[in-house]
């Protein structure tokens, strides 16, 4: 008999998103899954770590079928619990779906890809998944697709070191989509506005928002292979050394950094 | 006359923690020093940003002579206040000195680093420093080393999309510094475990922690440049793209993907 497929999902937008739940209903189908996930919202919190609170582990059920563990940390901590706390060992790691997509320098910040990442860590095929629209979301057919790229991740493997990033285009018809495109990580980021205001207590406080930035119009890049109404998946990794910038150094002149300072 | 260099410093270990004040006594030297730093500790939370929450900003005051903003929020929130809501603009960004070593895979983790890469991605030339010690912190070397860096890095420029992660090794005396090392990002990371605990009223949570495991010996790894006792400069960037996996995924086979699921 076929062993079972082990899958662990989790998320950025808390166990109780619709996002994790359509995923759930699709992987059911594949294998055993697994969820632990943040007992809250906990986007744009990147790989932030929790080492100064003790994070706790409680059950969460939902309409019957769907059973995780909710932990009161990031998506990273939740990765970290799941593997060395509960020593749940997937076969892959499924993190999303996410609301909204993760593209361009917006990734950093992104707890859905940080959760992948740590899959990726721990040597499990990892990926994130994210939906590209905050209205309306329809996650059935990106739910579908993480399932079939499963497989396909499974069969294939990743690259030690290396995990998928993918955002698929929200569509109302999976005939809309346009098809896959490989992509790379583009440069859209957001030129930051903070909105100045007065509480009642008339003292000031900011939030941060901001307009998306986008740079390049070629057809690999991530944001704009989702205009382009086509599923982006992007490879990343986290050798985040610049190599070409490590042989420019090494002309630097650095004689004088160690003597003692004259003036 | 000579324009005065505009010097913005923060950190992720809180706008009263030490290396940040003798960060500052240093640079003052320099030029005209702007702090804006997380008005308590926040470790390991790597690239956060407060989206959900209003950001504060107050007056901190120390030793008649440090005057700062303190900021509710991540050290990537103060950067991005500094520039957008208090219009710092900075020649030159320093992050740190922060109280023990950034290396390795845990670079991702660092509120240090995250706030140089804000840097980075303001086009402000932005370098963080730590000092690789948690106990006894001299942080007079390292402070005195980063700003004769801070002179070589506004001499030379740093290329678009590049920021230096420095770790000085915490010696007593700054001749027992073996030299300068450019380094790249090792793969050194950390062992997890959770230590499992019953709280007051029995209930159970868990504390993050683990071991460091150096995996690799090459001279140009920063954990090896440390304890080579050398200072270690490695140059990192973020585009995250993983190229070579991205020409492996272009021939997998994603026929299927997009079909209608017949099972």
């Amino acid at each position: 008999m076929k062993k079972k497929v082990k899958i662990l999902l989790t998320n950025d937008d808390g166990i109780n998103a619709p996002g994790l739940y359509a995923l759930y209903k699709e992987m059911k189908k594949e294998g055993e899954v697994f969820i632990v996930a943040p007992d809250s919202e906990k986007s744009a919190v990147g790989h932030a770590i929790t080492l100064s609170d003790p994070l706790r582990v409680s059950n969460f059920y939902k309409n019957d079928d769907f059973f995780g563990y909710a932990v009161n940390g990031t998506p990273s901590d939740c990765v970290k619990i799941a593997y060395w706390a509960l020593d749940i060992r997937p076969d892959i790691l499924i993190s999303g779906i996410n609301l909204g997509s993760n593209t361009g320098i917006n990734i950093i910040y992104s707890g859905t890809v940080s959760a992948a990442t740590e899959g990726m860590f721990l040597d499990v095929p990892s990926f994130a998944i994210s939906l590209t629209t905050f209205t309306h979301p329809n996650f059935k057919i990106a739910a579908q697709f993480a399932r079939r790229l499963s497989r396909v991740v499974l069969q294939n493997g990743l690259p030690k070191g290396t995990l998928l990033n993918v955002n698929v285009p929200a569509v109302d018809d999976e005939k809309e989509i346009a098809g896959i495109q490989i992509t790379r990580q583009g440069k859209a980021h957001y030129r930051e506005e903070f909105d100045k205001r007065n509480d009642p207590h008339n003292r000031i406080y900011y939030w941060l928002t901001g307009q998306k930035v986008e740079l390049e119009e070629d057809d690999d890049v991530d944001d704009r292979a989702i205009l382009n109404n086509k599923i982006s998946i992007t490879p990343i990794h986290f050798d985040l050394t610049d190599y070409q910038t490590m042989e420019k150094l090494k002309r630097w002149d650095f004689a004088d950094l160690l003597r003692e300072d004259k003036e």
